[in-house]
């Protein structure tokens, strides 16, 4: 939930200007995104959605975020579309933050999503994945092995505050991971946060993937492994091999994985759950006591490293022959 | 901005099941009111409001909320009406909340009103006032003299930490009033929280009132006086005497106030810029430091406060003769 900066009619009005998209009858901040402002706009032609860039994102990405949703739209991926602005430029300013206007996907996110939702999400995971082929601004991953480490220098010393012997594990871990990252596997962009919240579904047919704040370039598979940390594991941190098995069918339906990307995806899993475990455990650490945001526990996600790292063969996550 | 209760879409189709709206294909969270959860419904028919209600609302009062916007909406006047269920109901229970399901009113709140929309608020809050003639239920103000006095019995102690010499000043001010505060005026439904955030707009035109979540059954002239306090004075505390002539003659342009109710407003003003401060360092003094409630000053309605004090003719608020 997040709403930091309101706005106020005026300026809506003068920065709507400068796009061709009706009369502006209605707009509300929502409960959505947790970087920036976002609002829902009523106009008389279709609904909009309306970003302002909050501090977290570095104003420099901006092209990335936005040219990337217009690549994938543009490939007939269902993502929202940025709106050129009569000069046509992508971003705009209002309230002295940087500013889009994007097209409203209609759908909802699913808080109790089934096997057969799994399969469509990794058949869209996919759909990206070749979608995002050719798009030309480059984007490194800054939470991958070098930004694993930062981040866990700034919370290992407390660390055993969450649990005891934690410092020890982690630190084992980011060894692991550093000695056995693969490195030759197909890369390309990917989403890199394909959480509930950011796949859109009417019934149970996908309507949209949204959120591209963390995209970036890195391995396929490594976001498949996100996936399979977001999408598979049940409420008690039980893996759940029905729901792993449809997402990868679904996956593999429309981009197949190479044997070197099966084989890769404990390990790849292993990071991806540590990427959460460390921003959940920076958060946890440094979240005032009294404040009312969400603290999300990071031992979810330790829970799931653990699982990952007592993988034998990658049969076990519902893959079949 | 409130979004306490999220909501599953399972739950959220059983309940939309017992009305009949179209097909549901988007629900958001919004910014919007600070005592329910609400969220915009998009559906293949109109879009809606869901509001589910909080503890802070009392269960027993719904019957009169929600009738009052029916019994308003019935009227003509421009207001949320809530749906009724298949079985006739207004209110249904989701998330183990009350809920109900509220038309969507199109519009937007002003963050900078000019004198022209104080009369359009002048006018729309009369004819609210005989739009609530006839409404069958009472609601009595449990923000008048007896509320304020427990409310300030809670705050009394600490308020020097706010400004010094302020609990000689409040305790006076309540003693006056209680001695002074009017009781043949005319009475009826009031709104009783008419800010900015609760009136919406469409380019000029005032396109409806919200949030009847305080309203109940006072002395009319009273609720003029919130307005005043709410939209007649600026940023910088002054008094604004052509929004306030604004006001009340768009007021009396639809329902006349008597010579008793216009002699009234000093005293009614300083009542209810207390009700404000009152909540408003209640809210202050007991809200921990660390949360990300935006706390509101009550050293903005202890200046309004002193204003009215100071009033000699009722001339001084823009009326004319």
């Amino acid at each position: 939930m997040a709403v930091y900066t309101d706005i106020t009619e005026i300026d809506l009005k003068n920065f709507l200007a400068e796009y061709d998209v009706g009369e502006l009858t209605s707009y509300k901040g929502i409960a959505e995104g947790v970087e920036n402002s976002n609002f829902l706009l009523h106009t008389t032609k279709d609904p909009l959605i309306l970003t302002l860039y909050e501090k977290r994102v570095e104003k420099s990405d901006l092209p990335f975020f936005l040219g990337l949703m217009q690549h994938l739209a543009d490939r007939g991926l269902n993502c929202p579309l940025p709106l050129p602005r009569r000069d046509g430029a992508l971003l705009g300013e209002l309230s002295t933050r940087p500013a889009a206007l994007i097209s409203f996907l209609e759908g909802m996110w699913l808080r109790k999503p089934e096997a057969k939702h799994c399969r469509e999400v990794g058949k869209a995971l996919a759909a990206m994945h070749l979608a995002g082929e050719g798009f030309e601004i480059k984007r490194p991953n800054a939470l991958s092995l070098e930004g694993w480490k930062v981040l866990w220098e700034k919370s290992a010393d407390r660390a055993d505050e969450v649990e005891k012997g934690l410092q020890d594990e982690i630190s084992s871990e980011l060894a692991y991971l550093a000695a056995h990252w693969p490195k030759d596997l197909p890369d390309g962009v990917i989403h890199a946060d394909l959480f509930q919240d950011n796949v859109f579904f009417l019934g149970d047919e996908l309507s949209g993937l949204i959120d591209f704040y963390f995209a970036c370039n890195d391995l396929l598979a490594y976001d498949v492994s996100i996936c399979l940390n977001a999408w598979c594991f049940e409420q008690d941190g039980a893996y759940n091999v029905t729901k792993g098995m449809a997402l990868l069918e679904g996956y593999r339906s429309v981009r197949p994985l190479s044997d070197a990307e099966l084989a890769a995806l404990p390990v790849l899993s292993r990071g991806s759950a540590l990427r959460f475990f460390l921003t959940r455990l920076y958060d946890w650490l440094t979240t005032p006591a009294g404040a009312l945001v969400v603290k999300k526990d990071p031992l979810e996600y330790l829970k799931k490293l653990r699982f990952h790292r007592g993988i034998a063969s990658v049969a076990e996550y519902g893959l079949s022959a």
